[in-house]
């Protein structure tokens, strides 16, 4: 079932692929774009995957079914403060960020703003690129990609399965949990990764710049995501500080402990954590 | 210039793929091959890549200019051993062992038993696959990659240079430096984020079985080769243990400092990692 009228706020590169795909699937009739920065909105007029340019979020909720707050953390808190008086009723607000917890939180303080019958849901897609602007957006990029989905207790079943039913049409596969249960996820699955993908980088910063360019593979696609957008990666371990702190304790402890059996000559106990993560990573699934 | 006769001994990936890739470039007239296991060799027989197997590793070696162990470090050194006795004058013997500094210890104690003019030098091409055994040799698998070539100071510059251009012609770029070099630079490019990796995998193996699922490609990159063979890195840990150490010592404390600045919300410093990590990242050549 299509959306009747999709508006993207401050479309990256995940906002810029939302459009892109719902247009090339054919689900939403209209498509309503705002970008805070004017040279942007200049930019954006004609795209084929967009059907209008609007000067303020305001005009772009206006009508909207379903709105997609695609801008950094704190951002996304202020837009859906400021527009939650403007939202046409039954309109569901949902973003693209990485965190959960804060962004839902408000998204609570700010129900009884929203104008009647219209709910703000947690969305983040598992999806990006090192490259990040709307220039880079592809119509395929949620495919076969995990999306989370995370409704507050109290939201209505029909808007959390509408919004579900947005996200499998893009090509996702949907997990809903709650925005804390999320968080926790997240914080080892990706936010754990980028801090180890950064602290080698930087190890490696200090070491003779020639040397990596000798790497095999395994450098090259453990230090991959240490290429991403820094502003973006601040924000995130800011917001998610907890879960991220207790995913990098595990992680902490399990290479301390790597290194106390490597150190101590302990070769069954090396092995066996080989092992161990090795059966780990073969059962990956493969990407479709 | 094309090697008479080359023999490998034990093959696997490496071994086979050393085959496939001279036999596929022209790069030696006679390519005679030895394995271990009886049913290895009745396997080898007729591959179109090798011209002849034979049953005892001295047969393999009587007379090739160009001898490769690609046995596991500890039999490589048996090998060079044993073998030294039975060499053609002037023969030249190398590896394809990850560590270096061990391998060649030994090829110097056993130089006095050298049959004339015959010589050890290591090489190590920094080239694999989570694959193993000869069925997954390639012939391309050299290509646009790093491969150490690691002559002690008394080796003949000739055999260095024979070797050297053996791996060019194998598609490879040859960086010569010293044993005690070599296993620094890989302690740091190759074994650090295979310590990294399965710490990583370890971690999330004892967290819920579903949540690899649910990753992006981030998690699925740095996590990549944490599903290498483990007898192999058992092997490899042993034999750099010290460098090993060493390299993991400064990863420590790289990833100690981000996550002091994560708890002390010294977002500054998370920035200024971030983007020392992305600029060492974006650096990485592009591979031909």
């Amino acid at each position: 079932m299509a959306i009747a009228h999709l508006a993207i706020l401050a479309p990256g590169l995940l906002g810029a692929s939302v459009a892109r795909a719902a247009r090339a699937r054919g689900l939403a009739e209209t498509i309503t774009v705002w970008s805070r920065r004017a040279e942007t909105r200049a930019a954006l007029v004609g795209q084929p995957w967009l059907d209008q340019v609007v000067e303020t979020p305001e005009a772009a909720v206006a009508r909207a079914s379903l709105v997609v707050l695609a801008a950094p953390v704190d951002k996304i808190i202020e837009l859906d403060q400021r527009l939650a008086p403007h939202l046409a009723p039954h309109a569901i607000v949902t973003d693209v960020g990485s965190v959960k917890g804060p962004i839902c939180a408000a998204g609570v303080r700010h129900a009884p703003a929203r104008s009647r019958g219209a709910v703000f849901i947690g969305s983040h897609p598992m999806a990006g690129s090192e490259k990040t602007g709307w220039e880079h957006g592809t119509p395929d990029l949620f495919e076969g990609r995990v999306c989370f989905v995370t409704p507050e207790p109290d939201c209505p079943a029909e808007a959390s399965r509408t919004l579900a039913e947005f996200w499998r049409g893009l090509g996702s596969t949907v997990v809903t949990t709650t925005p804390s249960r999320h968080d926790e996820i997240v914080a080892h699955i990706s936010h754990l990764p980028q801090a180890i993908a950064t602290s080698l980088a930087v190890t490696l910063a200090n070491k003779d710049g020639q040397w990596r360019h000798l790497a095999g593979n395994g450098l090259r696609d453990t230090s991959r995501i240490a290429a991403s957008d820094a502003t973006m990666w601040v924000e995130i371990f800011q917001h998610n500080r907890d879960s991220v702190l207790h995913a990098l304790d595990a992680f902490e402890q399990s290479l301390a402990g790597l290194r106390r059996a490597i150190e101590q000559g302990d070769w069954h106990d090396v092995r066996t954590r080989l092992e161990t993560g090795k059966l780990w990573r073969d059962g990956f699934q493969p990407r479709p």
